[in-house]
């Protein structure tokens, strides 16, 4: 059942000795939720604690340095930033069924809580958390404000993706209010990184072609080079945004060697070329400026096929180019 | 003369035939600040036209892709984002003596105009503009917000440094309100990157080299590099802060060799490290979390010195390391 602000204001009132649950492989936005609401709840003389499947990552650790679990029979179980049970995981998985409160910003959540708060315009759950706060009349403390800042950092690329709207910004000057300090939340957020990362972000930057009159760049990673870097799949994550970097680069595409033959293509457009359009040609999809696909095949056949499909978006006859 | 808000809206209210003064190596916030004026004088009836003794980046170039110059003569010249006369630069140096109005947010401002609007806790000129626009009942229009988005999203880094205030979230929101297109803006101000800075910042991470426990990294440029990899100065312009990406980095240095056996450096911090002490061993100075020197010798000699002078403000004794 959807229901409103007042009506979570009220339900959060009524109820005590919470599990509040976390998605697996948990990001900004679902640990600021669920510790900002923790800490909220608390502040409250309430029993809270936060649950995940997985470990708190460290890149969060001042979330939770000085979190320590309580001890109580859990009465209310809540989920924040989760869109859908499955993403509870398996360790939480026993919660399925059971989860009373759901808090999200997803269009897609699958409304398997018995009561939801769900704004998908909100750029994070975050952002949703901080107007129930605010309608409980609750002021967050400032480690409450510093993972309810996090959540919408991290979620709109701090403020510069799509998502930020007004009311992100309006919500983060009320955070900074609070007395947050956000200068050190975002270096480590957005300027730190690992230097397992580095090596994959100077691979690519190494490894980057140009073609279709440099409007298309094709950077390839090849099993060889993982063996050899000692890359895992996770220094990827998040990189083929890099491939669009190049002034005058329409579309990027980013080229993972998967065993057996496969290509496993992420294709990224920063003009207004629909990049699934073109994914799924090859059985792929995803969104107009973020969209992948695989492709088996020979490294330079895969190349030509997705240079095929891409140069008629540009206006570009491949054979006279 | 220091005036307020009300005395500068009453002054743009009551001139007319403005040249609007932008400094030298124009930046988001002169280009924003001296477009967004131009367009908010020109919308009350007024003539106005934007000088830089540059040419105006390509960069910025949303800004003035519809700017035609008005013919007419001057009446009143104001600088927007000028702390010192001579960021004028020469072309423009013609009208020193004769600004009748600053609007800045330097702390540094010289007070060489007739009459000076400066909030030095303001993130960006435009934010001072901002408010001096709504003094004067002025809506921005779209093309005008987002000259002034531009400027407080490129001297704040996105709302992610340190000058980044309450007051930078509420007028971005305001701004937003305007309907700017934030995203395409801070894709082209953050995330686009020419090719031949991303060749030096692939030369960055390529050469980046760790000491003090890896809480340190040195990385070089040698006139060498600048020849072979056909570098100039520009695309090295701000890349320190490359230096003090790598998790649990405290102090970065980035080495530019010089003529004459001599060397630039950068130091940048990601600790509460005051780098500017360590560079005034060195002649040099700065600010605590970025500062910079110059020092003589054989590079293995400089980075010698440097590391023993950086050494002791990390608890490290080089010669046990």
């Amino acid at each position: 059942m959807r229901i409103n602000l007042k009506e979570t204001a009220e339900f959060l009132e009524t109820h005590d000795n919470y599990y509040i649950l976390t998605h697996v492989n948990p990001d900004g936005d679902t640990m600021g939720a669920g510790f900002a609401l923790c800490y909220a709840l608390r502040s409250k003389g309430k029993n809270a604690n936060v649950l995940c499947s997985d470990e708190f990552p460290k890149r969060y650790g001042f979330m939770y340095e000085n979190y320590e679990p309580q001890k109580f029979s859990p009465d209310t179980v809540v989920a924040v930033d989760v869109a859908d049970e499955k993403l509870l995981g398996t360790p939480l998985a026993g919660y399925k069924g059971y989860v009373e409160l759901c808090i999200d910003h997803h269009v897609s959540n699958t409304g398997y809580a018995k009561n939801l708060l769900v704004y998908p315009d909100a750029s994070a759950a975050c952002e949703v958390l901080y107007r129930v706060l605010s309608e409980m009349g609750i002021v967050p403390d400032r480690l409450t404000a510093e993972c309810l800042y996090t959540g919408i950092a991290t979620d709109t690329g701090c403020f510069r993706y799509a998502n930020t709207t007004v009311l992100s910004h309006i919500i983060a000057a009320k955070l900074m209010e609070c007395g947050i300090d956000a200068e050190r939340i975002n270096r480590d957020m957005f300027d730190r990184k690992s230097k397992e990362r580095l090596a994959a972000e100077q691979h690519i930057l190494s490894n980057m072609e140009y073609y279709l009159d440099d409007k298309c760049t094709i950077t390839v990673v090849t099993l060889e080079d993982m063996k050899t870097k000692g890359f895992t799949q996770d220094e990827f994550e998040g990189t083929a945004g890099m491939t669009v970097q190049p002034e005058g680069v329409q579309i990027g595409v980013l080229i993972k060697e998967k065993d057996g033959g496969k290509f496993k293509i992420s294709m990224r457009s920063a003009s207004d070329i629909d990049v699934s359009a073109i994914c799924a040609k090859f059985g792929g999809g995803g969104h107009i400026k973020a969209a992948g696909c695989t492709v088996e095949g020979e490294l330079d056949d895969v190349k030509m096929q997705l240079l095929t499909a891409i140069a008629p978006t540009m206006g570009i006859d491949l054979w006279l180019a």
